[in-house]
C-alpha cells in the first residue's frame, strides 16, 4: 500500500509537485498559508487531495510529510508555529524539506526529528517549474541513505535524478552552491551583454558566438532569450534568488571562507531587487544595466 | 596561387595556427621575438616556413599579415616600433590581427591601415591551445564584410565558426565580453567548490549534480576536472586571462557601465597572479581558497 503523503507549501514548484503524487496514485492530505492554494488539488474529488486544518494536523495524519516553503522563517513557522507541525509528526513518519534554507536549520530540524523518533532528509531542488510540471527535478538529499533508499519511490514521481550527497545539511549546502553559480553565471551573461550593447553590438550576436564555444551553458540556453527580449515572467523569482545568495553567503563566513564574486553578485540582486516593485524571474538582474 | 602570408607571434596559439597553415599549403614568412620558436616551422625544410629578419621584413614580403601577440604593447611594438610591420605593409595587402587587446587600439590599427592602403580585420580567437591544433577556432570578426570574404579560406584553415560581428574593435569587444564571461564562470565554479569542500562535502559530487541541471556548461566540463585534481599547465594562462579582465574593465569604464562582478573576479585573479610564480592556467584563480 502507497504511504500516505503530507505536502506543505502549494507555492510555483510545491503545486505542481504535489499534482505529480497526486497522479501517481499517493493518497495526500495538504496545507497551504494561503487556502485557495489548495482547491486545484481538492477539486479532483474522490481522487484528489485533503485538506488539513494546519500544519500540525497534516502531520499527524501522514507517513510523509513534504514541506517546500519560501524561506527559513516560513519553515520555522511551519514546523514550530503554533500548531506546526513537528509536534504532529509520529515516530516512524519520515520528514522531507524540498525549501531552499541554511545547512545550519537542516541540522536543527533534524535534531528535532530525532527526538520524535522521526527520520529528516533535506531534499532541496532545482529545475524551474519546468521540470516541476514535468516531474523532471533534480533532488539534491542530506540525510541516511537507508532513508533515502525508502523514499526514492516518492521522490521519483517528482523527480529524475536524486543525489545523495551526505548526512542532514548536505543536500541545502550543495544546493546553496548550485544557485551561487547560476545568480553568477546569469549575473556574467548580463555584464558580457551590458559591454557589447554599449558598444552597440546586437546581444543576439554575442549569444551565437558563445554558443558554439566553451562558454555555451544551460543557463544561457534557458535565459539568454529571455534577457534579450526583456521579458521576465519569474520561473525562479529574483526575490528568492536574491535569499539564497544571502544564505551562501551566511554559510561561507560560517566557514571562514570568502566569496569575492558572489558577494558582488548579492550587492547587484539586492540593488535590482530594490528597484523592482512586481515579481520578477531572477534572470532580471540584467536590468541593473538599463539606463 | 594561393597568397603569401605572413605570421608574428607563434606562443601557445600561433605556433600551432601556423603549422595548420603550412599544412594547408600556404606560403609563409614568419616572424617571433624569441627566434627559437620558429625553428619547427622553419626545420620543415622545401615545405617550411621562411624566418623574417623583422616584423617589417615579413609584412613587405606578404599578401596578408597574421598577427598574434600576448598584449597590447607587446602588439604596439610589432606594428609600431622599431623595424614595425606597420611600415611595411603594401597597400592592398591585408593585416588580420588575433591577439585579444582594446577595442580602441584595434580602432587605430584600422585609421593606420587605411592610411596606407591596407585592409584590416581584428579577430581575435576563442578555442584554446586545443582548438588551435585541431584547426577549430573560433574567430570574432570586426571588420569590412568584404575583406572578410576574401580572407574567409585563410581562417578556415585555422577556425571551424568565423563570426562578423561589426566594424573594427567589434571583434575585440565580443572577444572581451566572453573572456569576462569565462573568468567569471570559472570562479563561480571555484567558489562554489569552495562552499561545499569547506562543508566537507567531495567538489566531484557537486559537479555530478551540476551537470545534470541548467548549471551544466562547457566551462565546467573543461576546467572542473583541472580544478578538482588541482593541475593547472596552462592551456589559457591565467596572466592573460587577468589582462583580459582588466581590458573589459577599461572598456567598460569607457562605456561608461558598471561591472561588479567582473571587477570582484580581476581581484581574485590578481590576488592568485601575485601569489603565483609559475605560468598556470586561469582555472588556478582556484588557489585563491587554498589554505
Amino acid at each position: 500500500m502507497k504511504p500516505k503523503i503530507g505536502f506543505i507549501g502549494l507555492g510555483l514548484m510545491g503545486q505542481p509537485m504535489a499534482a505529480n503524487l497526486l497522479r501517481a496514485g499517493y493518497p495526500l492530505v495538504v496545507w497551504n498559508r494561503t487556502r485557495e492554494k489548495m482547491q486545484k488539488l481538492i477539486a479532483k474529488g474522490a481522487n484528489g487531495a485533503v485538506a488539513g486544518s494546519s500544519p500540525r494536523n497534516v502531520a499527524e495524519q501522514c507517513d510523509v510529510l513534504i514541506t517546500i516553503v519560501s524561506d527559513p522563517p516560513a519553515l520555522e513557522e511551519v514546523l514550530w508555529g503554533t500548531q506546526g507541525a513537528m509536534a504532529g509528526l509520529r515516530a516512524g513518519s519520515t520528514l522531507v524539506d524540498s525549501s531552499t534554507v541554511s545547512p545550519d536549520l537542516a541540522e536543527r530540524i533534524s535534531a528535532g526529528c530525532r527526538e520524535r523518533g522521526v527520520d529528516f532528509l533535506d531534499a532541496p531542488i532545482t529545475g524551474g517549474t519546468w521540470g516541476a510540471e514535468k516531474g523532471e527535478l533534480v533532488f539534491m538529499v542530506g540525510g541516511e541513505p537507508g532513508v533515502l533508499k525508502k523514499l526514492r519511490p516518492v521522490l521519483s514521481v517528482m523527480g529524475k535524478h536524486i543525489f545523495s550527497l551526505g548526512p542532514n545539511g548536505a543536500g541545502q549546502t550543495v544546493k546553496l552552491a548550485m544557485n551561487a553559480l547560476l545568480a553568477l553565471e546569469i549575473q556574467a551573461f548580463a555584464e558580457a551583454m551590458a559591454i557589447v550593447t554599449s558598444s552597440g553590438i546586437a546581444a543576439e550576436k554575442l549569444v551565437e558566438v558563445m554558443q558554439s564555444s566553451m562558454a555555451r551553458s544551460g543557463a544561457l540556453d534557458i535565459k539568454a532569450p529571455v534577457m534579450i527580449e526583456g521579458k521576465f515572467a519569474p520561473s525562479f523569482p529574483l526575490r528568492l534568488m536574491h535569499k539564497d545568495l544571502g544564505l551562501a553567503l551566511e554559510l561561507a563566513r560560517r566557514r571562514g571562507i570568502e566569496l569575492p564574486a558572489t558577494s558582488a553578485a548579492y550587492s547587484t540582486y539586492s540593488a535590482v531587487k530594490a528597484a523592482t516593485t512586481e515579481d520578477v524571474d531572477y534572470a532580471a538582474v540584467a536590468r541593473f544595466w538599463k539606463k
